[in-house]
């Protein structure tokens, strides 16, 4: 499937300010950059690099009092397909290396408490698949799609007291309980054709039977149509910007679409 | 200086179990492994790896119910020296791009809610230099080093409210200060040659002037005794064992001293 | 002084709906009730106790969907005192048995985690006047007055390390730190006369030379102007409203102003 | 039933100590003092308040370097009966005055964080008696008592998500659920005659059908046993000692047994 991405930000800064942003497209296994086209008003110096173990791209420099961003892509995104329910859960002597910090509790994520939750409520012997299954299922039915109940320090400990919250949250709960079952999980910010209302979206990543695989614990968004901007062990990583003062988001818009082909003659 | 280490590790498991290790003296800049010996009682196989960005050695594998690590090692330590007080602060498009992810909350290390309390505490203008110094010297005026406080559970959070701790929360509330500044900040487990009594201890490494720096905001161990294990955003990253199951540690010795080389004949 | 006070509250409920109600000035030592008018639209019946400990007055029933509360009182208040620099701390021995629970940690003043700051920082021996004194200046130097970096979930824990809060989060604070230093302290709702912009305010009273003191951490309201409505061990024990499911606030005004008297002919 | 308690308490202080202490059997309804004898050593002077809300009885005083208590009560004890399934929840407008605190959160039991999931677990048309069953069934199935796993400062919320504690943190589990139900609840110290290993126990009340009911949710000690200390609205209100810094205590020892009567000649 071929998706076109569109999106502007525009931030005021109280001063100039060092800035790291992550929005661009990646360079990931499954999907294909086909073009891209990047704006920054006013003209800003920014310089690229790319994490070697995830395609993940960030932008580095130092902004002006105001900047707006306006990005667009195009991408070709390979069909993806649901976990296998008999997926097996890897070995931990068999997972790369550069999965373990996935297994480990984080800021939003602290998996080492949940150890006794999740024993109990998804018991071994499962599968990998059908036990990433069940956590999707328990998350779906006791946790509340809901703006307005959290804030940007809210972790899984506390949605999972709250039972509601928004993606950022299903993201946080869902690596929580995975890691706590011993599988790596980590969160992933994307660009979600299909979404209604568009915007920003962050899902989860699993690591079972050797592969990582995307899914959306908020199942509001369709698989197939999600883009990879970056991965990391939860928000924290995968901020579309983290700046060393504060920083006003005056304008946010995101449009995905997917392309019609145009027929070869 | 040429330091020996000896360390023995002895747990017991409720059942076999995977387990990730982290006690070999590290492949770093400043230090070189002169010799190593291991021994794993029952026999054990387990598969190294070793991280590319920081030179810390990862064991992974199965155990049976019991498992005794004995490991000693020879290492040659380059003399370090104190961060100059006039060290600047690197700009972020000047980080390497893995050190990025040091200036990022982390499960125990919240730097995001301490940005009020680092721009009152150690305004802006100062050097990088100076601004570890002021947050190290904080530290040390207001937190009790005390046993018995803390937990593996306790965030920088808990132990800036609760004003004392161990090395662990020593480095955490350090890590987590420096971050806030804007400083990538990283916790470093190590041997240290000095340390009364002996065991494991955990220090920090701030990237100022382009560089990594060891310090330890205990103040308890010489820094040029230091022999590096593994560095990670915060202590769940440098756990000298990480299992899928509770662990039992039922011995454990820590032996570091430097040796007096032999006169050449 | 006298003073005059107007409030309207107006709620939507989402079903008809028991509520607990306390903005009724309070008939405590220090002020008197001139006369007051109460209209609840559409007509509740509604019953009220006092607290024989603190006059505090509480009215309980049922609603229909929605509520709209007018309130005026005429309330003549007397001149109160600063505490006095060398006012002693009480004896626990000395304390009334109903003032031994603000002694204790609540749901937002958790006291129980500060022993060891308020040890250091606001060091014995100093009378208790003196020490309330202090912990209300470090409060008034370390903390900022500020909009929406609180919610109404947040401690004093929180508001220590964040640095920042409203009227409720500096009682909160100023209470936990009073608590840990062994002085009973609580939390009073207030109309506040002088207070802009106008709104419900909360402050705290403290015990130390044989009485309940009034103070307002945020130094936003004059003493002399506090009309007592409620108090509590926090904010938990005197919000204006409490629902057994959520409601909307949808009207809030308070008008507090002082009553020239008529000149007797 | 005629029910013995002897206990003793020994503490060290790092210096003489202001004290509050409840460790005598209250005079509460249901429940009749027939004799006992405090012993301290060395001798200190105590002064002696009881609560009139519910019969709690609290020491204060100030003592030397250390100080031993011995007490020793014969109490009789009313029968008491399970609430009835069908025991309707009390209007707020009809709970007696005293009451109403024990529906709001406190230190130990956040309630106010828990209305979605009670909601959800629980959910209305049930009669109180049949909900305070419910969520006492829930309590049963999904948490274990264990010792090791909990602190002095450990909240519901934290033991929601660890599913594990002690007695206290049953009872604050228990009474946080409860008042998200809309249904007063507190904490109790008893003694309690079948406890195995014999030691202070921590229960909860409940308000439904215009009484109190008492209830052990670890279901450890048979309720008609339970002798009654002191109620409050946690852990901190009922603690045996709360001192002004801090104690140790050296050595604690409970005895309860059942008196058989002498025959009556």
């Amino acid at each position: 499937m071929r998706v076109r991405v569109l999106t502007t930000l525009a931030y005021r800064f109280h001063e100039p300010t060092e800035i790291i942003a992550k929005f661009q497209v990646a360079h990931a296994l499954g999907q294909t950059l086909v073009s891209e086209q990047l704006t920054l008003n006013p003209a800003t110096r920014l310089i690229e690099t790319t994490d070697p173990t995830d395609g993940s791209r960030t932008l580095r420099g130092k902004t002006a009092h105001e900047l707006r961003i306006e990005y667009a892509a195009v991408v070709d995104i390979v069909p993806r397909i649901a976990i296998p329910a008999n997926a097996p859960q890897t070995r931990w002597s068999d997972l790369p290396a550069d999965a373990l910090r996935y297994l480990l509790p984080s800021r939003y994520c602290p998996s080492d408490k949940f150890g006794r939750f999740v024993a109990r409520a998804f018991p071994a012997p499962m599968s990998g698949g059908a036990r990433v299954a069940a956590i999707l299922d328990w998350i779906h039915r006791n946790i509340d799609y809901q703006f307005g109940v959290s804030t940007h320090e809210t972790t899984a400990e506390e949605t999972f007291v709250d039972r509601a919250g928004v993606c950022r949250d299903f993201a946080h709960l869902a690596i929580t309980l995975c890691r706590a079952a011993n599988i790596p999980a980590r969160a992933v910010a994307v660009y979600a054709e299909g979404l209604v209302p568009q915007d920003f979206h962050a899902v989860i990543e699993v690591f079972v039977a050797g592969s990582w695989w995307l899914v959306d614990p908020t199942r509001l968004a369709p698989i197939n149509g999600l883009v990879r901007i970056a991965a990391g062990r939860d928000a924290a990583d995968i901020a579309f910007l983290t700046t060393n003062i504060g920083a006003e988001l005056v304008w946010l818009s995101v449009d995905v679409a997917t392309v019609v082909p145009a027929i070869a003659a």
